[in-house]
């Protein structure tokens, strides 16, 4: 089969690799139909995660067809219509046991990582019984793919552990597909006011149009005095961080209210400076999460009512076998205007 | 009346201040029969809260009897024996609303702070109705006046927020006295394990007395290696600060289990590193709080069952007059095996 | 001036009543703008609240202008635009202090039951700066009276205690105003599927128009059954009972889901059949409630942002002179196709 | 091999049957050590639970070593000491994701009831990873029995959905091994004051020695009369129902502050009179469940710390092929002066 296959920093290609079997009981593999790339592929591609090693498949989201199910899989079979989760559960485990899949002890975030991914023409899925989905008949693929990683990561790590609720003021800093995930997923809670910090004024432009009351271009503008200004010098209740770096980070220290949240999003490569001199008595509460995905049951849930419209994140659509071009769009985004691309292997 | 007044850095004296008066009809004059030092007053004493002016009364601790009620206070007469809490509340405002009383836009802390305190033979209580607090006949007034600030601020900012629960593994960084309120009010929730941090083997003795399975002395032995020892790699579900300096936050990143809590109580003066480079995918949470005493009426509850024993807390006992002995004793805290010290103008 | 007073079962008068006065200085005296009329009203003038004496005004509903507030009130003065809580709360004792402001010691819901109420051109308002709170400039005064009672009663009895979340499916039983209240309030949490559940045609289609997804008709079908096969045999994550009869309650019973909650709103005369024999197994929670009216200020916020639009549920209008008249029209609700009715007095 | 089979009402015998086999690869084949007795079997042999069918082989409660353990078992192996829990979890439906297994679609309470359960020589186990847990080295046997289904049910349908918290005062009515396992459990969270109601004196100075800190035997005096008496009128913050009869659930009815839990969990047989007249205004919260057993890792950790002590619950002790004469003696406990008794394979 074909697959994008990591050589080390800045070396990737599209190259004919072994199609994977089923090698646990509780394996399956499926035939990818479409799959995505995420932001942490380009920083895979980078070479920031040493853990990837050369020759490994990239990706970790994707919708496909059962192609082959492991002896000891009960809830799929061939030719069943799927989600991959972004995360593997072996739904055994002390924290399986308590839901908080990100840290399976033999899964989490494994796929395009420790193991083989998604952005192939097949994939073996440990523990499929827990790491894959059924996709409803008559669902959208394109927004059914959003669901393997960006919606949950925005709703449970931003979202969730913001605590958003109705009637509070957030603010979401970075209009990437992350944040606007975080957006999309915040309206679930009816805050009266969502504001939108970016330095690009395109995404800002995106995130209003998706339900942004406000935004805040910060390369123009003193987001810490202008969101004191709205907030009558209070602050957010929820600040969202969905970027990655120190300035974000601190930027959410400077505008959340006292009893607020700091809800982290980003992968951060670097520590960040916490000031605790002026946050101690402040009764505030920093959050940091990988996605466990348990949330993916609601939200099919949501996107199946019409309450949540992923399939609006899809910006570019390519062929699977483009997706070198595609990440040179991806890798791009901003001046590209992209926020996720689809790769088709249909 | 006499009361111990604030000169600036360094200096401090027990003089002639006039007898406070009811200045709202929310006020109430209270007779002061005990009183306390904090950690924070020492802090006041150095100059490190520049909001203390010169010729302030100190002190936000203690117990006595309402000398003279304003003409709308409800619930407290002449003559009532009452708890003061460190925190005055007005009752009506939106943080208020939402018991986080720390934050009252018209108190919160303020006694021995922004008004004067309770280091004196009388004090006045803004917002009585909220701020006050009858003490049960036939209880211990030593036992009550730890319920002022340092226990509900070891239980609400360490504890509660630390989410400590049955089976739990938690770790108590510090074992001063707010380090050991934390202890005596962690063992409401029953953990399995208490790990007791410091560099103290005095206080260490102490906490394993009061409680805690295990004891670390940091200075002699690495307290992140002990503890990842200890919980076979894992960390702890919660880690508790209780000194207020960089290096023990830090020890607390280094020691939680994904999914754990770092629940600060410290009071600090400088920013501290945090390694989100680490930590913004371990799912855990950080929540920093100066006490609302929301839970003082339960603590009340608690010691009237002989659940806690706040009195284990007192060290040294001092007549008011000798307030500034009593200052040398309690700075000095390591070397005169002080935990709190009591001041009685009986 | 002149009141709405009952005389006794079905017996009542607009006529001549004193002015009402200061008694405490926590009092404020509000000359009323806008008033309506509960359900609750109606079973008064039917006698069913023998704790309503005759002479007494009913009504505890309202918005207006600050006439007089008392020597001790701090949050309010003459001239102040105000809505009237339906939940008079002192702030200090032992249920406030839990907000459970329903249950407070020396206020809960009195309004227009054990002192003079709203129906009135003036009323007495006891602790006026926990019970009243600032109508924001600009606000639709008719908007605002709904937030006396009716929504923050569908809110939180119903949807609250319901923990009505993002995907659920949802019941609500009785399309009555405080139905529609819920219904209008559930959906800040974005729950996939409302079903409304009545025995009139026209608040059906009303409820339809508010957002609900499915109405049943329970006289002309089987709702149990329509509901199981809507949700392939589970029944519903949150059955909210608006009527107040045990068929209403034995309904909620039948139709909820392993796992989900029955929210009482309905008033009861008599007691319900609960079929443990059933329901001891199915891990449900069923609640009740007298409205807090802890998310008043909340509401206010969703109003001002339009996430609410509480005005949708006012279908007459009347001078507060006619409210002989319009008790007419409310009380006579399903010819009248009446949700709320206003009575104005401006 | 020999095991206790029913055989319709009033009907069993220890008889020879076919040792069981793996059917599935999840399946694993246990070898009793010790098993015992639960109040729901003396139900099944009085012919109360249908659905179990003349030639079943009843219990689900036991300790054990792994005979055999089916090709996808990934956990355990043969020779593993591992305790039974009574409730089966596929880990992957709908109700396992929500950790509500009692609800398993393909499990749940099944072990003794819908296929052949623990009081033989050897059982199957289906979902054996989901439903075995390691017995850890050194423990005591006997007290790890007790946490197959009493000490977990006592807990989660008790104490947790009671939300029992420090300083309550809460109510057990039914001092019978269920309930008692609900005051050992209870003491986790340090309420001030645990009134146990029992009609048998005995059984209420085994409660008395346990903990409980008043004891009120409903048959000499009137229980509801006693607690507001105790409670000052307001009555008990939770009330925990561990009978399972119309006439104690009401009395919980009766005893409930405002604001307060009943938590049952009685396995009912009939219906109850739910006096919604008195309690629609009262903010309370009723609860039913069937153990989840989410609490066995931490129940786990207790036993091992010491925090709690299951074997008290232990008052009696037979080899397993005396299994008649158990039910015998458990099934008058009363008179026997029994709690749990211990069944021996060893």
């Amino acid at each position: 089969m074909k697959a994008l296959v990591y050589h080390g920093p800045g070396q990737k290609s599209w190259e004919e690799k072994p199609k994977p079997v089923i090698l646990e009981p509780t394996d399956a593999i499926v035939k990818i139909s479409l799959t995505t790339i995420c932001g942490t592929d380009l920083h895979i591609m980078k070479g920031d995660l040493p853990a990837v090693i050369n020759g490994r498949i990239i990706g970790h989201e994707g919708v496909g067809i059962i192609e082959e199910a492991g002896s000891s899989v009960a809830n799929f079979k061939k030719g069943d219509h799927v989600l991959i989760s972004c995360i593997t559960s072996c739904g055994t485990c002390e924290y399986c046991k308590k839901t908080m899949y990100s840290h399976c002890e033999k899964g989490g975030w494994i796929l395009g990582n420790l193991i083989d991914g998604t952005q192939a023409e097949y994939v073996r899925i440990p523990y499929a019984d827990n790491s894959l989905y059924h996709v409803p008949a008559n669902a959208d693929e394109e927004a059914i793919v959003m669901l393997s990683d960006i919606l949950p990561t925005g709703f449970e790590c931003g979202v969730l552990n913001g605590k958003v609720k109705p009637g509070d003021t957030i603010a979401i800093v970075g209009a990437g597909p992350i944040g606007i995930a975080a957006l999309l997923t915040a309206q679930f809670y009816s805050p009266s006011e969502i504001i939108m910090i970016d330095v690009d004024d395109y995404r800002l432009s995106i995130a209003k149009s998706f339900g942004a009351n406000r935004v805040i271009n910060s390369a123009n503008e003193d987001a810490v005095a202008k969101i004191m200004s709205i907030t009558n010098g209070k602050g957010v209740d929820a600040a969202i961080e969905a970027v990655g770096v120190p300035a974000t980070f601190e930027l959410c220290e400077a505008i959340v209210d006292a009893g607020g949240h700091i809800a982290n999003i980003g992968v951060h490569g670097k520590s960040v400076t916490l000031h605790l001199e002026n946050l101690w008595s402040r009764n505030i509460t920093i959050t940091t999460r990988l996605v466990d995905t348990v949330s993916t049951p609601m939200l099919f849930k949501t996107v199946r009512s019409g309450k949540l419209d992923p399939k609006k994140l899809i910006t570019h659509r390519f062929k699977l076998e483009q997706i070198v071009e595609a990440y040179a769009t991806f890798g791009n985004a901003a001046k590209e205007k992209a926020l996720k691309v689809i790769l088709s292997n249909l």
